[in-house]
């Protein structure tokens, strides 16, 4: 680890200058400034408060994720990782981002020069010059349904889908499906993929037809529903599972726009349970994802890899829960 | 959760006599006491020590894994359990263990009566009776290398392997390989089976023929690879891998033995890291688990279980280690 000397040589210049880079003081150009953060960066400089065990300063990235209000997805996420990090004494500094922060500098200057010794990125859509740079930074950051290999610096956290839709398909089977259609995420998500082969594995565990017509990727917003919805009717869905609350919502409105009812006509499952799940009516049956325990768990995974544990992914229970949107097939 | 005078009220008999039941106190008969117990377990009594936050008790229990002397797998793992225990102020018991403990008593029954908040077990074959009482407990466990579902008190800490599996292959790969074996553990562990799944899907990466005569399951110890080496060589193996260092050991010894060199006519791969990988002759190229930071990782699961925060699995990079056991594939 380099020395504050050191990138003073290196930069040839003086040991001074250095400091008031790395410290932010006003009587240097911005140019110095940036100079001095990059070799920093470069060198693998950590300032001494960084270093010091108590008294860390994390920072949040928030990208495409509602959060504001506590209805919303990202809002428990936060809030359970805010408590978690007060429990440690940590500094938590919540960044609304979007894209040009990604491309306008790099991640580890960022995050030097703002003081931070470890992020939590959620609900990003990551740019390929911020994937490169995770692929290489030593700062210690957790992602949340993003995975970076061979990084010891970085952690996934996560649901593990696959118990909570292994559930949610044999509650439909008990209740007779036999033709249960899966509208899933956008297609490029890492999440959206292993929810997929989690409900292809359901199906065949309860000896199941998987029928590429009653599964299609769409988006996390209740308006994908009117393109698949009429596709899944045609091939006899009798059940449609949702990747999200949001999708399902849209799954009802279309089934009800096509004068059939649910769960009369159709079962509907969701994912997620957000506030909206049990206030729907008929309230959603629905995979919960321990939202709170999400944020906590990725404090649990950041003070592991600060300390230099590399844990690589720290996953948690989805739960199927049982409403009023599912019922026995018409027979 | 029950008072001391409901288990009285339910047992009809003096809340004096329950309350020495719990404590241990020598005044009672053993039945007494067991009843007292039983009672206690299945009316969810948790006793006043155990619900404070600090000064917790919890126990390691070792089976069937060689842990006392630093070459071996447990030891790293136990000590780093230790360490991480201890900046928490955990009181931590090591209890060598057999599946006579498993039959003879109630699990849940065993850590009350005990006081220990928390368990931690490694190196398990599980009995099915422990499986059963696992499924149900309500006891914080964490447990190495199996899998418990549908109990939000249960976690699995373990290796993701697919990493180092896909690494070591590439490395293969790039010294000419082609016709790759894997000696895998034991059929029945979970661990294995989700190693032979990351060999065959990295193989499948780098376009090589995913061959059967090629993969073997056998059981952790060194002898195992009498049975399988010689098939593997008259299939055209040039390399080897396998599921622990202790097998990679005996595939070097049978190789030797047929008059062939490591890695001149055969490179060999092992598994662990464990000390005596780097002290063969030829030193063992290998994929590190890295037992410390498991055992670490262990408590850090264990505490979020403690605080409901219902983790599933907590998985660590594995990292492939080049040494002198692979080589050129000779042409």
């Amino acid at each position: 680890m380099a020395t504050i000397k050191q990138i003073a040589e290196h930069l040839g210049i003086a040991v001074s200058t250095v400091s008031k880079g790395l410290n932010g003081a006003n009587d240097i150009s911005e140019e110095t400034r940036q100079m001095v953060l990059d070799a920093a960066v470069d060198m693998g400089y950590i300032t001494k408060k960084m270093r010091k065990r108590d008294n860390k300063k994390v920072c949040v990235f928030v990208e495409n994720m509602d959060y504001e209000s506590i209805d919303q997805f990202g809002y428990d996420i936060i809030t359970g990782f805010q408590k978690e990090a007060m429990r440690r004494k940590w500094d938590v500094t919540i960044i609304p981002t979007n894209l040009n922060l990604q491309t306008s500098e790099k991640y580890d200057t960022y995050m030097l020069k703002n003081g931070f010794t470890g992020g939590f990125l959620i609900g990003f859509t990551l740019h390929e010059d911020w994937i490169k740079q995770l692929h290489e930074t030593s700062v210690p950051t957790v992602l949340f349904d993003n995975y970076i290999s061979d990084n010891n610096h970085i952690g996934y956290v996560g649901t593990d889908s696959y118990e909570g839709i292994h559930d949610a398909v044999k509650h439909l089977v008990n209740l007779g499906h036999k033709k249960i259609a899966f509208l899933n995420g956008s297609k490029n998500s890492m999440v959206s993929q292993q929810r997929q082969m989690a409900f292809i594995q359901s199906l065949q565990e309860f000896s199941l037809e998987v029928n590429k017509k009653l599964m299609e990727y769409g988006y996390y917003v209740p308006d994908c529903a009117r393109y698949h919805v009429p596709t899944f009717i045609e091939n006899g869905a009798t059940a449609i599972m949702c990747a999200s609350d949001l999708i399902a919502t849209g799954v009802v409105t279309e089934v009800n726009r096509r004068g059939l009812k649910v769960p009369e006509d159709i079962s509907v499952i969701g994912f997620d349970d957000l506030p909206i799940a049990a206030r729907q009516l008929p309230a959603l049956s629905t995979i919960r994802q321990e939202r709170s325990n999400l944020g906590k768990s990725a404090v649990l995974l950041l003070d592991g890899l600060m300390s230099e544990v590399s844990i690589s992914k720290i996953l948690l229970r989805a739960k199927f829960i049982e409403r009023d949107s599912t019922g026995i097939v018409k027979s």
